[in-house]
């Protein structure tokens, strides 16, 4: 059995972590900690893991997972430099669901966040944690960039196309619909219950989310040219999902069938990606609670641009799930143990 | 008092002209019909409206309503056109909630709607009843088309880019989400409650959606060129609002004063527009149960590119607050009269 | 026009007494104020009111209302008393939304709130606000204590009943679920959308919500005879509404019929009170927005229970809504006055 | 590997069987039948499991099922009876979603369901298939009648106060609050998400919904007495869950302790109910997805009753997770095989 910790176990990540570990037939948390519930059980905080996982929670310093095989880091922001920088130091393999390591350079990381890093000159080598481009280099890694839950839905809906020199990436569009737990755990005005619910808004538009700038670094080295893109991230009525409707512009005329063995060659080896059809649109209920990516790429003829949708689980294959993905390939487990069933319909 | 009749009573949109109107200081409704609840009280299906609002339907037969000045048809597409023949042949003034006149070419609503057309004629000169755009030839006019939800908030979000020539039209991407009574009052299995709720999905992308050519047919004539646009349409797991979000390339450099004049300019005088901004940007909350349409229009100096957010209540902006303002301007009331205060929050 | 004011402008009761005096004939709010928004509009906090509502919020001082006829007093328990006093001592009418002076004696209020009571010599004298009840002394008085929302809705429930001797009050149960308005509009953990959402828990049960005082009081006063009642109230993920499913035991054997006679006759001149039935059981939806009660009581001869369901929106009926009602009665209006039509259906 | 067969595979406790058995570690799906989807892979019909469950569906046939160890059977009521009849004939164990095995007397099957029953002499010895109360029985059974989702939260709550002769049971007041899974999956008018959200009502009260009969039933075996309970069913606005608020009149004066003891001593081995506290009510979003039941029982002093607040997942301990621990205990498994990690939250 793998032995992990989890660091930042009381946010909603963190909880998923548990929970998918708790029934992974090759790894067990064996530590946990965070700075709120320090000494206490993790149920204290994740009420619903109340007899089902039994674990009391340490301090947050690195020497407690000294032992682990390997560390989950969901901390906010320039907390995980510095922790995963000691972690890898003692020889435990690490996995960041935060945003520290994911950017490749340390002026984009000052620009975006301004948080001060601790370990930049790691930056440039760090693997970026999407197994469906990153596989081969993530088995040899000491230190995986999880990626952020917008960056996977919009990555993975584009990655054929773009690969396949299809489309004119200085088009792209991506409109994403994010359930309210992509927001955290912490109560805020916006996300209090009676002024979220039946509403839909748009926040940080016109190239203001940070993920935009980890979208387009790994749009951009897939195309091997800059660009920029347009992001419009919504904060939707309902707890989990990230649905993204993604437009962009063909290089050439197309047609559905020049597009559908694109996806299919892409993704004909890839467990958690589902392609899905203009009949079956991807919805977020379809993957609620589980790791899958389900995608659909349809031609317009008449505006001559390609129409994706792709809809993930934001706290599965955007977070937990995803990293989980990551701690199988680095430890040549199979790629989907522990994550065959964590549906949740309706 | 105007004496108003609505035909197509019992659905969503026939329930909120009952509600408006009855509230309304200078009409009132004196006839209401339905095929499924002829014969017997409002509240019969609209189970709200008991005691507050004493009224029996009749059947659908324009010659009931011949006493009225004004009638709403809110019927499924292809069975307006009779209707309203009838109704302006008797000299009564018809607002159509409907599809039937909205496409100005036969040729459109053959390919878009394939029912078959009672009166293609008025095709040509019919109002489109959007009063930002149409508000002198409505003052007139004996029969006016209400605009579609997606559309109203599509054009009004684009109409002062379009008008001062700031951006080039064949670029448009508009993502819309709807709430869920957008989908209408007869039960489905993607909108059963358990399968729609905490899931989000697009539908009839890649220009499959009706209004489609609504939208194209509106913004080309502000253009002065036809034009096609990206168009995705998704159903939100609320109950009323839509938001649009809504991405053109600009035609030369521009800045956030530039454009924020020409929305001021386009809008200054509508009392129905309110104008917001990137760090108020616009939620169907806000707009919940009101006859407004919020619009923040945000410049991407990265893309050059405009973002637009527009949010507008489907049922009233979208259909029936906008069907009352155009019955005000009709018969030369208040534009707002009737439609000051409708606001839910939260 | 009769002057109101509003002190606690910024809750969501304040915003819903700013909405329906908006459209009301006879008043209308000529001062607001609040702790975290004097100096600005209120549509600053509203969102939803900008262009609507054009007021400038002032602060929190008694002689900024002296030339109102009637201030509204939405503060938390414990402020509103010393306001009261010098209101009503500079001849203002002031209706209370709060608990000040729910309770007819300062033991009770000490009991059960604690706060120190600066006016407690009126408590005894004060009227309580529930209109179908005490319309009469409400005509007079000079200050109403506005009932709380699970009270009006078990009271209004219950008063035919008890009125007519028909069950042993000795044996209520009653069981509340509220819509999440109801726990007022401060980000707390519980309330925070993904921990609301999909989700209904109990609070405060057993005797331990404040509450059941009020309602204790009141059913004692209409048996004349002291009680324990159960109440069980919850917290509901939606956003409006109070559905109260109450049960109590027959004093002798009963048929539907008395039961039917017996509220008909109660509440036939009553506008806000709508009897449902067993088949067409109350549902807070179709109370949304307006200030009608309505209620089923159906006879279990199985049990030799009544079983009673009421239903209001707990903003409405339940706090803004009655409090113009009282105003209306203190004014000599028409009692639904401002009152008619805020439905929002769906 | 135990090898299930599934009857009736479309509906929501169908796809939750099919979501749970192929995680079990002991069981698989080796054949399921519907009407609607016979030819067609499970993933028709329930779209998640797509890629993850490879299964294709043949007619409702017990001869295809001749080869099963067990089979569940999900199907409306009435048509189980001759089913489980066949099936058993074969020497399949069998165990009934439905109810056309939980009354024990032909009599009240017919006054409650009045649908024929093809096998009415079994009823008298047919197994009710809770665990906490039957699990001897079960053990040998052939033919499990899988309790219903009001019953096994309602039963579960109050079990160990009248197995202790500490309560009346004839002060019984039972108020439910089901999630709208509980609906089940056809289309409805009341169900229709717009009708449906935002709104809470209760439905068939006062002794008219069938789940009256199981729990009087169970409830009076255990007391041995019989006896007749007030049960309030009400449909929530949420996918999952139910809430039980049971009031129930103490027979002498009792303590906390006393009560803590009681439900202590009753459920101390039991893995699947986990006991809450006045402090920490139970919420349905805690036991979500999982065959957790949680039960707070709390003395309320002042009216001498005790308040129980139970909560379970009426799609798994009500029905689908209930099922396989029966399933479970019938072969000898562990009793939480396949049981322990399904949560969602949030």
């Amino acid at each position: 059995m793998i032995k992990a910790g989890i660091i930042g176990a009381t946010g909603y990540t963190g909880g998923e972590l548990l929970k998918i570990l708790a029934s992974h037939p090759n790894a067990q948390v064996v530590r946990a900690a965070s700075r709120s519930n320090a000494g206490k059980q993790v149920s204290n905080v994740h009420k619903y893991l109340y007899k089902a996982l039994d674990l009391e929670e340490c301090a947050i310093d690195s020497a407690n997972f000294r032992d682990c095989d390997v560390v989950f880091l969901a901390l906010p922001h320039g907390a995980s430099s510095q922790m995963a920088k000691e972690l890898v130091g003692m020889g435990v393999k690490v996995i960041d669901l935060g945003a520290d390591f994911r950017l490749r350079s340390i002026d984009s990381y000052n620009e975006w966040y301004g948080a001060e890093h601790k370990w930049p000159e790691v930056l440039p080598e760090t693997v970026y944690g999407l197994p469906e481009i990153y596989r081969e280099r993530i088995k040899d890694a000491d230190l995986v960039a999880n990626p952020g839950c917008y960056p996977t839905s919009i990555i993975l809906g584009l990655m054929p196309l773009i690969k396949n020199d299809l489309v004119d990436v200085h088009t792209i569009v991506a409109d994403s619909k994010s359930g309210v737990s992509g927001a955290g755990k912490t109560p805020a005005a916006n996300t209090h219950y009676p002024d979220m619910n039946e509403g839909i808004s748009a926040y940080k538009i016109a190239g203001t989310h940070r993920h935009t700038a980890e979208i387009e670094q790994e749009l951009g080295l897939l195309a091997q040219e800059e660009m920029y893109i347009t992001f419009t991230p919504h904060l939707t009525p309902m707890n989990r999902g990230i649905l993204s409707s993604i437009t962009v512009t063909a290089k050439k005329e197309l047609t559905q069938d020049i597009i559908d063995q694109c996806y299919y060659e892409a993704y004909k080896d890839e467990y958690f990606i589902r392609l899905r059809s203009l009949a079956d649109l991807p919805n977020t209920k379809w993957v609620a609670g589980s790791n899958f990516c389900d995608i659909a790429a349809v031609w317009d003829k008449r505006t001559k641009r390609v129409n994706v949708i792709s809809a993930i689980d934001n706290l599965v294959k955007g977070a937990s799930g995803q990293a989980v993905q990551n701690m199988n390939i680095m430890f040549g487990l199979e790629e989907n143990a522990g994550l065959k069933f964590g549906f949740v319909y309706p």
